[in-house]
């Protein structure tokens, strides 16, 4: 199937969805859903999605480049502004309800509201979030491109990861390791967090060495095309405390645990509670304070949410992470990261990279 | 001045400006106005600023970074949602008026204003977003350390834009050569455009390849700490068209002009067209389509806006970038980018790169 068909089916499944909610168009203004439902990689634009027809509305920076990425779609260029642009077209169109999405701002639906009318404007929810949940062949295709660039320097990674580096040199190292495997950049600012420093689960590189005494979490990715991937891994000290070794393996059991537990029909909470239980029961319960995962696809943190208490029913096509972590403040943060991808009767686990406590050699 | 003392002040402006709009307090959603007010660094989080004090509300990936990054702001971390976490504390303070940001989405006004009803949140505007168009001295230096590390490779520029190899290879050399020199990253995601390319203003780099026959047009800027730079070079092939030759000239003139007309007092919309009116004049007003300009600090697109009939006065501590460009599509793009201060008098050009038809070598 070509892009340009994917994007047409991408637009079917929407437009059912548009029929269901009863409105005439959605107005599409996240700029990852923009990307979905049109190739288009730009930024500042909108999408307007009818029964039949999308039109891009971009400004004169993109305007080449939109033609070039968005077959399906009718290119719109306004000169003084995006909302003013919108507000034309859904009065020459006599759109009568227009949806929105709920991650449009405050401030644009209040000037929208002045041009067209509460009534005509219909709060959608996360419709184009909750599409893009499942993924289709072309995006899993992209996700395991984007993983494998991800995973690139791996085995090199005894030369990257040399005693002396401080952690902010293994950032820019493991960064340009991935560019030149095809990646367009980083998916976020990688976390490099070296011996206490990992109990900050989203702690930035700084100026601490590595060390053969020191483990070392690394917790990074890379964009690909329009795609990302996300993991982490810990790589433990020479000699392991069993304190260390204790938190390493309860939160490789846990992990292993939901990644069991992944398969379609059960709940996303059902998931992290199987990851839950084993941390809790070793004690650590309190040292695991976030969700167990995240969806990835177009964006590093997208639907489904894997976390506690959450309903969400597992389908085939969903990816996203399984990433327990125990955090000892200033002592130890462990947290192990794969990606997986639910099949139809269980799930595959995308990253390669071992998880056993790895060392540096 | 500490860093402490700064954003002591910066929030007694704040609470100047909530007096003047009498709201009992200002919830900040946007992130860079989080790190701009509080110090911190992370993602997902609020803060919440009243008369007296200021509460970061976050979760427990990040209360042990916000509590050594946020001297001045009580760390309160939520275990059942952000929003739920805002509903409390402002029934708990029995706040009557709660100001919010224009960028928050509207899915969270919703709900905000079915906990809350409509009449105690008041939609509060770019509140924060004008005052950080004024950089205070901490600001200033660390956006002149953000250029200098952004510029640090060009004397280095030669090996580094060597022919034959592809936009994307020199895009990732760039930001390893910047991650290098002290950068946390990049700013944004480099745009390399060899030849004709250069005619997209917003390319993403690709496998074209440097030749010593083709310009290219290269647009980066580095992340120091929070704070960021942008700047873009036009790299002259060894003979140049007449027509190149004309483009460039027109478009150096005009940067230069709009340099010169920058000065406190005036609008943002007559610096724009001292550039728009050379360009017009030399017979290519239609292909220079974009604005002038854009303020850079937290982000790298913020106030003030520097475009056609904006009236937004100049004052001085402003930072913004001069960027003129003229597109002839396929054919030549040229654009030329430096950053200003606004001083007393005038302005200081922060970049250092220099702007005559700069050759390969």
């Amino acid at each position: 199937m070509t892009g340009r068909a994917r994007i047409r089916q991408r637009l079917a499944r929407l437009r059912e969805a548009l029929e269901r909610a009863r409105v005439d168009a959605l107005l599409i203004t996240s700029v990852p859903n923009v990307t979905y439902l049109s190739g288009f990689t730009g930024e500042d634009s909108a999408l307007m999605v009818t029964g039949r027809q999308s039109v891009l509305i971009t400004d004169s920076r993109y305007t080449e480049q939109a033609g070039a990425e968005c077959p399906e779609a009718r290119v719109h260029e306004h000169r003084q502004g995006l909302l003013g642009a919108v507000t034309r077209l859904v009065r020459r169109r006599g759109l009568s309800r227009v949806g929105f999405e709920e991650s449009m701002p405050h401030g644009w639906y209040v000037e929208l509201r002045s041009a067209l009318g509460a009534r005509r404007l219909v709060l959608q929810g996360a419709v184009v979030e909750r599409q893009r949940q499942v993924k289709d062949a072309g995006e899993v295709g992209a996700i395991r491109r984007a993983l494998a660039v991800g995973e690139s320097w791996w085995g090199r990674r005894r030369r990257l990861l040399r005693p002396g580096r401080t952690e902010r040199e293994v950032a820019a190292e493991l960064v340009y390791a991935m560019c030149r495997s095809g990646a367009q950049g980083e998916a976020f600012a990688p976390i490099v967090a070296v011996g206490g420093r990992a109990s900050l689960p989203h702690a930035r590189p700084g100026g601490r060495r590595l060390g053969p005494g020191r483990p070392v979490l690394l917790d990074w990715g890379a964009a690909v095309g329009s795609y990302k991937c996300d993991l982490t891994r810990v790589l433990a000290p020479s000699r392991m405390t069993a304190r260390f070794r204790e938190v390493y393996g309860t939160v490789l059991e846990a992990q292993e645990a939901a990644i069991a537990a992944v398969r379609p029909g059960v709940t996303a909470g059902s998931v992290d509670a199987a990851a839950r239980r084993i941390i809790t029961r070793a004690g650590y319960g309190k040292q695991f304070g976030h969700g167990l995962g995240h969806g990835v696809g177009l964006e590093v943190h997208e639907l489904p949410r894997i976390r506690k208490r959450d309903g969400t029913i597992l389908q085939p096509g969903m990816v996203f992470t399984i990433e327990p972590g125990i955090y000892l403040p200033g002592r130890i943060g462990v947290r192990i990261e794969d990606m997986v991808l639910v099949t139809d009767n269980g799930c595959e686990v995308l990253t390669t990279a071992p998880k056993k406590p790895a060392h540096r050699k």
